[in-house]
């Protein structure tokens, strides 16, 4: 199959539909990339639609085995669930093409480097073909932290997520959106279609599966992508993971535990020059309105822990959809591509 | 001046017309005082009006140190700010009313019991007039620490915050009201009234004002009320407080450590039969939803902590008008009638 030359990739988006396959659309009208070098990608339920890109109405494709084989694409990111990564992965990688994953298939595969370029970009370079990008509060977590790890290797985390319905995806923005716009109207609720119960003017304590020790599946993955990412399999995370009703940033309360005690003078400096962090003291604190459409990791409220000699607590925020998610997956591509 | 017998109690809401006022009405109304024996105060400002009660209107007097002197309460709830209380609180006490308020005026006074009914109903035999509710943060969180605490003493928390703008009183809730309006009628925003942002769609990681050593007045409640209510000099707290855009319920993530290893099945048996607690497990949790108006604290999530041996985590919500103020406030009154 013939390969667009080096200069001129051209990139495929499978799920280009959803909240964070349109939100890489606009992460690669950004980029200027040429509508000619792009592939759209959906279940068949979207093909056939299409999306505006560039002033162009670009078609959207039925993702199958074959037409991702055919498409000549360099690069597939992949913006959907677990189940569709799996299924289309071998095609994608049969055909030559780099896939950066979105989803949690291959978050833990030994041969798949996790990646957040801000924090381990080095391991782009392990890949066999598949990169995955890690969970969206994850990425955000971890921009933050990685600064503070460098300084001496984090041991522990104690976080509390405040997580935008955006982690949901479209279903979960359209739930607040109609319970808001029925509360606002003062209509009765439509029955709630992303989660167990209403999201508006209420939060839910609860995001993915329960697992036996208390903890849920989203909760465990900030400890497991954690020692992937900063390679410390010591490391501890005691996570709990709260929907709250905003639409797209999520946002985080950390306080984590150093191997050696750090002066705060030194963490806030770490902060100030770390890649893909700005850092807000004084009267200024990070919020998910300032974050929204930015790719940068919003990092405030910084402070020793009272409870710990070894302890630094702070608050960041960032926008799940661009730097939890699409920004990310576009940045690993690129890297990728350019490596070749 | 005449006292009331003390079957036939007296007893006077000062800042009627609030959002915590309003609930304490609410209150006096399903625990069937009869309007006779309730006097309603407030500002010049608001005085004047009348409040329904029972099915009738009661009017609202012009809070003064006279008005209050020559009302013949028993008890006097204070709803109002710390200022108000201080100016009045002479004037209640040198009447012979007991003075139970709501504001921070005299929860760091040692003379003053700081109370919470289900953790330390003891305390309020002390009085010497006055009795303070603590934070709502505080005793919603403490409602739930203390049958933990009972079973080996807390030495420190690491706490977040989801607060409720009713926590502002009405000026919160009308900021969020009115931005939600205008939002899902796509207007603009009216400017913000009572945050130094908007809320509605958003989070504000910033109670009260900031401490040079970058905690909140907000968050630095906790630690001082915790360790009157506990008494236990060395607890330390960690708090993050964030305000969310939700009406009036308030949500905590706690993880605290005890001075000995717990049992998590000892914990669960100690909270299942702690009063004033409702607990949740398997696939139940506690949402603001559950909360709003009751008088409970739930407290779900329960678990062990990774990161520390001695640590145990939950999530509790508690009705930050009811439990987090009027309905304490009543109960600490009632608790003092009935042992002069």
């Amino acid at each position: 199959m013939p390969k667009s030359s080096e200069n001129r990739p051209v990139i495929a988006v499978l799920g280009a539909t959803g909240a964070v396959g349109r939100e890489a659309l606009r992460i690669l009208e950004e980029r200027r990339l040429p509508p000619e070098q792009l592939r759209l990608f959906a279940s068949a339920r979207s093909a056939g639609k299409t999306l505006p890109y560039r002033g162009e109405g670009l078609p959207v494709k039925e993702a199958s085995e074959e037409s991702l084989r055919s498409c000549g694409a360099d690069l597939v990111l992949g913006m959907t669930s677990a189940a569709v990564a799996r299924r289309f992965a071998p095609a994608i990688t049969g055909s030559g093409a780099v896939f950066v994953d979105n989803s949690s298939a291959f978050r833990e595969n030994l041969e798949v480097p996790l990646v957040i370029p801000a924090v381990n970009p080095g391991a782009i370079a392990a890949h066999r073909g598949i990169l995955s990008v890690p969970n969206c509060t994850t990425v955000i977590t971890l921009t933050a932290v990685a600064p503070i790890h460098r300084l001496s290797p984090v041991e522990s985390m104690i976080v509390s997520s405040y997580q935008a319905v955006s982690g949901s995806g479209e279903k979960g923005i359209a739930q607040l959106r109609d319970e808001e716009k029925a509360l606002a109207e003062g209509r009765p609720l439509p029955p709630p279609a992303a989660y167990a119960h209403q999201i508006a003017g209420n939060l839910l304590p609860q995001i993915g599966e329960p697992l036996p020790d208390g903890f849920t599946s989203e909760e465990a993955k900030m400890q497991r992508e954690g020692r992937k990412i900063l390679q410390t399999e010591a490391l501890t995370v005691n996570c709990t993971c709260v929907r709250v009703p905003i639409l797209r940033c999520h946002s985080v309360s950390v306080t984590l535990r150093t191997a050696a005690p750090l002066p705060l003078t030194a963490v806030r400096e770490a902060l100030i020059s770390a890649p893909g962090v700005r850092f807000f003291e004084g009267e200024n604190y990070p919020m998910p309105l300032l974050a929204a459409g930015q790719d940068d990791v919003l990092v405030g409220r910084l402070r020793a822990d009272p409870t710990d000699p070894r302890g630094i607590s702070f608050f960041c925020c960032g926008d799940q959809l661009r730097r939890g998610a699409a920004a990310t997956a576009v940045e690993i591509g690129a890297l990728a591509l350019s490596s070749r």
